[in-house]
């Protein structure tokens, strides 16, 4: 079965923006054990798109199109998918009444315009929007005696309109109605702590399943790896991976925090709620980093109760309680200081724990004896405070967001009852 | 002047690499005001790649190809370019010997497998890659009898190999075999505060210069203008882009914060080093995040002293000294609170401005009285502090960042004089 991912607009083909919805559609493709054969991209032009179409339909079952459903005269999907495959245009009622639903709910009345979007080629399935106004659809193209058809499925080239309407509407129907025969099941085991060469090297001898093969993605900090299991049925395929990834967490123990989607920050949270613990941070160098990450996860004033950013050494002493002689003899960047902005927060926040982070994220602000990428590391419980010190040499950007991640994942590995490794990643080294 | 972009590579197809190198090559086209009509992406596979190279030649006057040029059998670009046009392969001696050069830099020697980069199509030129091992090749075909020609670029799909030889041996060469007549210039003019379409209608009657085209982009939560300017010189065309951009900044006036790649809290950092001025924050419904935002910035503990996440109750009494009458009366998320948080924070830091930030960020946490998207931004100055009640109707990521980017906005605005705006945007309400 050949697949094709088509993605309309004349901002793509500008270069405005870097188009990521085909490579996140090929990659949902091949959960299906499906495999693209063509991305293309054309202008929102009649003849250029109709030209697309034609072509795609003639060589591909499968055809994933993103893009120009909106409400202006620059949105020629349905007309020109229309006319290409001699259909006419119908009014979808439901569609309507969405519509004017979707736009009651912020209080404004639908545009004349927005009507466009509730017209479909004859024949075609709609496919549910629930959180945007264009519906999708899917036509299925005959491509003549004996030629068998081509299905189209029309998403919006909105990102997260695309990802659900592909997870909940398009991949089901490709599966039922393409009679698939060969299931693939995969997963992402999120890991953080080692980089991706020591990863594969550890996973080397586990002994998968056959069908399965292993992959890696980095995203910085982290590097997940991602097990595919095929087999001639999705049950098969589902044991398949799910045996994998007993093996590999088996094999990786803490390494893995989570599977899926979810995040260190949401899995700590989860944790902490466990635990009936709660959590205050204390940032210098990640400036603020560390709470965002945390409070970005819906229901987080459970166990966070709040942080400093002690960005000059007047509010580590005023708002943490670092003694001024501490900071005098030792600098801002120190265990010591490190270890009293964590007790600081610790005791001022009244929590059970409390990080904190001190060091100097570059470029500049080095020196010969503090060089930059110089990080600290404390965890403060209450059986007293862990300080780390991390020589990191990455850009600012990455050494303040890795810092956040070891203090992150020190509570979670605190908790869990685990050592407080640190991760052995390139371009860093640990002391003590 | 039609031009088309291929790329070719499984792994693209995969999804595993998002394709970046196309909005590179689009982009650069755009300075010799070269529309891209299409971007290709195909399989390492001969039928495939026949196709593609023979659609293209059919349509497009400038073709690029990034990718298949390393040595591997999977290598296959200039073996079909060349069968697709009836040319045979070649050696090219000082590829062969650079080849060799390259490698002996590195006291490695060549292996036989790497030969294969010196052989090209028969009438190809050799574009020099002198940071890698493959050279690229400009390959006209013509299109039959009275058709023209069109011209093949290909070039590596390392990106920085790949962006080298794009500036240095495809452009200029396409401006003198193409007869470039048309030069473009572009900038981005970054604006915070408006939605496109309000933009767009103030924009429509400012008078721009012939020749200059008005794009809009949305970054949440800013909306950028993108005038692109095209004259027959490219100093006349910078000279329309710089006169467009002058006519652009006098009608949106303080709207604009920057030209380019500049973040708002770059440029309010700058202008607080300009005035002098220190600040800190209180955060509770943005966690941090403005520290965080603030703090990307290199060399912001210039004017950064720090903040507090107050995201309990006790810790805006106890760290920010609200008092507890006013959280009593008036609850967290009130304007008195916003108010005494961002005080506290001036008074607490010592600084010349303190913003704060309170609210319901959803998706959870709402009432009747107070529902999801309620929030406080406050600002303190010497003179007293401001207080804005806003309705925002985003999720919760994004009720946070406009937030935020309100906040930083409120920084710049006070520091040079102007009101404090609240931006008008789809899905909010300001109100007072």
């Amino acid at each position: 079965m050949k697949a094709e991912i088509l993605t309309i607009g004349d901002e793509l083909l500008r270069g405005e923006i870097t188009d990521s919805n085909k490579s996140f559609l090929s990659q949902r493709l091949l959960t299906l054990d499906i495999e693209t054969r063509w991305h293309v991209t054309c202008a929102d032009d009649r003849d250029d798109m109709t030209e697309t179409f034609r072509r795609a339909a003639a060589r591909s079952d499968v055809v994933l199109v993103s893009g120009g459903l909106g409400p202006t005269r620059d949105d020629l999907t349905m007309e020109v998918l229309a006319a290409t495959f001699g259909r006419k245009l119908v009014l979808h009622q439901p569609s309507l009444d969405a519509l004017r639903a979707f736009f009651a709910r912020f209080g404004r009345e639908m545009a004349a315009i927005n009507e466009k979007q509730a017209w479909f080629p004859d024949g075609a399935e709609v496919l549910d929007n629930p959180i945007g106004t264009a519906p999708g659809a899917m036509l299925e193209v005959q491509r003549g005696e004996g030629k068998g058809s081509a299905f189209f499925f029309c998403m919006p080239g909105v990102p997260r309109e695309l990802y659900k309407m592909m997870d909940e509407q398009v991949l089901p129907r490709i599966a039922s109605r393409l009679r698939v025969t060969s299931w693939a099941r995969a997963t992402l085991l999120r890991t953080f702590g080692l980089g991706e060469s020591n990863l594969d090297e550890l996973l080397r001898d586990i002994g998968l399943p056959e069908g399965v093969e292993l992959g890696f993605r980095t995203q910085f900090p982290d590097n997940h790896v991602r097990p595919v299991a095929r087999a001639a049925s999705e049950a098969e395929a589902q044991a398949k991976l799910e045996r994998s990834c007993a093996l590999i967490r088996e094999r990786l123990g803490l390494l893995v925090y989570a599977e899926g989607e979810e995040t260190l920050e949401a899995v700590t949270g989860r944790i902490l709620i466990e635990h009936g613990a709660t959590l205050a941070v204390a940032e210098s160098c990640t400036g603020g980093m560390i709470g965002e990450l945390l409070t970005a996860v819906p229901g987080s004033s459970a166990y966070f109760k709040g942080g400093v950013v002690a960005y000059w050494n007047d509010a580590k002493a005023a708002l943490l309680d670092v003694p001024e002689s501490v900071l005098a003899e030792h600098g801002a960047v120190s265990e010591p200081t490190a270890r009293a902005m964590a007790e600081g927060a610790r005791a001022r926040f009244g929590t059970t724990l409390a990080v904190a982070t001190t060091g100097i994220a570059g470029p500049t602000g080095g020196s010969a004896d503090k060089p930059v990428g110089l990080v600290y590391v404390a965890l403060a419980t209450q059986a007293g405070s862990d300080v780390r010190e991390l020589r990191l040499a990455f850009d600012r950007e990455r050494n303040r967001r890795l810092t956040a991640q070891i203090a992150i994942d020190w509570v979670r590995r605190h908790l869990l009852g685990a050592p407080l490794d640190l991760p052995r990643l390139g371009r860093m080294e640990a002391k003590k």
